[in-house]
């Protein structure tokens, strides 16, 4: 029995190292496009940023680590052409054509590249988008940056490239960052990057670089999965563009699963599919596809829409839904933010921002935005464990935070933003 | 309608707050037997440490404060003698007495004194207490300090005087430290100590400083809850010893509330009544009362038994039951530990243990133990909401955790527990 895997980084892998702890017998083999695997592509940012030194620091796993250690096979520069299901065969853009038994489809994400891009226009996906990048920043030394998009990579980047001392202008199609339209949470953005001297233009759609002036600019304006090959075989896509799968992770072409970037997955609170391409998710979900394509049975329950990114030092994290999404969703959403200290001001408390939502006639909680430093992280981890578990607000106001003075303060900010919600909510 | 409160600190003062904002009407009259209200008792180590500069950063709030902002009248020093209940009457000690309607019992807990106490030998409970140790330490300087207990006070007294520049030496009666008997934690904790140049005694029952050479004795060796006087008007105890309570805080005796550290509170993972006094469950516990007394129906569920303590820079944290105490509590647990990156190494990232106990018929999440650095809290935060949901290992295996690199590693800690311990429970 043969598992062919298409895709070596989060989900692949994953995928394929679940599947061999099941089944020592499996013959399992995971092609990968691009010459590295098994690295953190979240990371790239901080490469550039200087946080990382080496492409090699990113890189958990070599070809031969997963040989050696797993009895996986992983070639690498290996490119498919056509997915032909029917034969269960796979051709490859070499002409070489490779069997299978059962196919996990984990092949990522792309990003939207602008029209008539020129040498110094960048995306950041992958290992040699970065390689490119750092060379022409070591090389030409450019002095003024566009960054196009205000979402992850974008904030990303913007931070990375003050951090090396460029000039940086932000452009951003929409009135916010990262698809939230919360009014406090983009003011406290713009304020923060117009203190790091960023120049920010929200509302300031670009299409193409053929516009603009400054010596290096970075495209970030969006992800497409990548799903065509497999989509041609047959396997549905939903309506968010990504593939279609069941809570096994399978696709409609049976025998297929999918996980990662370039699949659909439910939303614990909406209930809906949603495309939400995260490193997290992606270990996860290629977990459970590679259990399922080893005939165990497996679900992945979805998510909460949970996500963490730093933005000129700043934490900004969500979970669940926003006011503006809950509503699109069909609750009636109401909502508190607070602001409060992490800590004692003699342990250096520094202030968190929380605005948590919840249902006005459930009272279920629906998502939480955080700002803030450390404490971000633990506090958006928290707000997600409620929601897998369907909390009302006021399960949540009862939760037994720990405190002690060096690590927190004495009432949590996530149960003093829950009191403020109750309060509005009675 | 008089509601009066006995105690002045974490539990009577957030009764009172919370009874005057559901009920304008309510005359609000709170006695404290000490000279301040409204401080952080939890901070008096850190106090002694030096990382509060004086008792009044501990401070939150006056007297004045609450008379003026939230028309509660505040009697300081001010002792209660007896409670006749029958007469709906307090006589305080200066002979004076207090009519009451509605009485909110929150007068805390005592340290355990030793058996004949000499002028080296502090307890540290109260706001005088720390200010009398402060005051031995700068007049006397003494050079060795003997700590008896390896509880929360205790370990937090150590790290206090070994910044202080003290020979320390710690003595703790049972083979462990927190009341927990995990040997990983033991040897850890054990081992930190001593490379700190604690001179550490296990299995060392002392019952009286006459026996120790030591220049300052820190006594912190247990509590007792503050019960006798209304337990003598007809308040029942429970089998800790503490108020026995209802969900909704109610004592035995009607128009009888109590909180925080004088009462017992239900344990969620077990369901059974348990002592644990701690200052953010009397916060929470004293808003249910205070509401209650105000004539409102709120219910208290409980708590997971969450705490967390800094041992000489490490971060212990607990929620839930460890093995012994869910065999006692009737469960079959199973358990696994694991050391784990909290980030990246290019983000300095600093290791986790994690130890995780699941039920092994249910597979119900029993409790967690975490170790480490700053994300110690968040982590133990994650494991107490997974419990107050009653979440399985299954459950909690697909929890959506934040990831970025500068916050996280892309699997959490958590989550590698959680695979470790379903892949012994499989």
């Amino acid at each position: 029995m043969r598992l062919v895997v298409v895709g070596g980084v989060a989900a692949g892998l994953s995928a394929a190292s679940r599947a061999r702890r099941l089944d020592a017998s499996l013959e399992i083999l995971v092609l990968e496009k691009g010459s590295r695997i098994a690295y953190g592509a979240c990371g790239l940012p901080y490469y550039i940023e200087g946080q990382a030194e080496s492409l090699d620091q990113l890189t958990l796993h070599t070809p031969e680590f997963f040989r050696r250690e797993r009895r996986i096979e992983v070639r690498t520069q290996t490119e498919v052409a056509a997915v032909r299901h029917a034969q269960r065969e796979l051709q490859l853009v070499s002409g070489e054509r490779i069997r299978y038994d059962k196919l996990v489809w984990a092949a990522g994400a792309r990003p939207v590249h602008p029209s008539r891009p020129d040498d110094r226009t960048f995306v950041l996906r992958t290992d040699a988008d970065a390689a490119r990048l750092q060379a022409f920043l070591s090389e030409r030394k450019p002095k003024t940056a566009a960054v196009v998009g205000g979402g992850y990579i974008g904030l990303e980047m913007v931070t990375a490239l003050r951090a090396r001392g460029l000039s940086v202008t932000l452009y951003e199609a929409k009135g916010h960052y990262l698809h939230r339209d919360d009014d406090w949470l983009t003011s406290r953005i713009t304020g923060l990057l117009e203190r790091c001297r960023v120049a920010v233009k929200l509302r300031t759609p670009v299409s193409s670089p053929a516009q603009m002036g400054e010596d290096v600019i970075i495209w970030a304006a969006g992800m497409q999965p990548n799903t065509a090959l497999i989509a041609d075989a047959g396997a549905a896509t939903g309506r968010t563009g990504a593939l279609q799968v069941t809570d096994r992770c399978e696709t409609t072409l049976p025998g297929v699963w999918a996980a990662g970037d370039c699949a659909e997955t439910n939303h614990l609170v909406s209930n809906r599919p949603v495309w939400l391409p995260l490193g997290a998710t992606a270990n996860k979900m290629g977990r459970v596809a590679g259990a399922n394509a080893a005939g165990a049975r497996e679900r992945f329950p979805g998510i909460a829409g949970t996500s963490i990114v730093r933005v000129a030092g700043l934490g900004v994290a969500f979970t669940g839904l926003n006011s503006a999404q809950a509503r699109l969703d069909g609750f009636r959403p109401a909502s508190a933010v607070i602001d409060a200290q992490d800590r004692p001001r003699y342990f250096r408390g520094r202030k968190l921002q929380v605005e948590l939502v919840a249902d006005l006639g459930t009272r279920r909680l629906l998502g939480a935005t955080i700002a803030g430093d450390e404490g971000v992280r633990g506090a958006i981890n928290v707000a997600a464990t409620a929601l897998a578990a369907r909390m009302t607000l006021d399960d949540f106001l009862s939760l037994d935070l720990a405190y002690t003075p060096p690590y927190a303060a004495a009432t949590d900010p996530l149960l003093i933003a829950a009191r403020q919600l109750a309060r509005e909510l009675r």
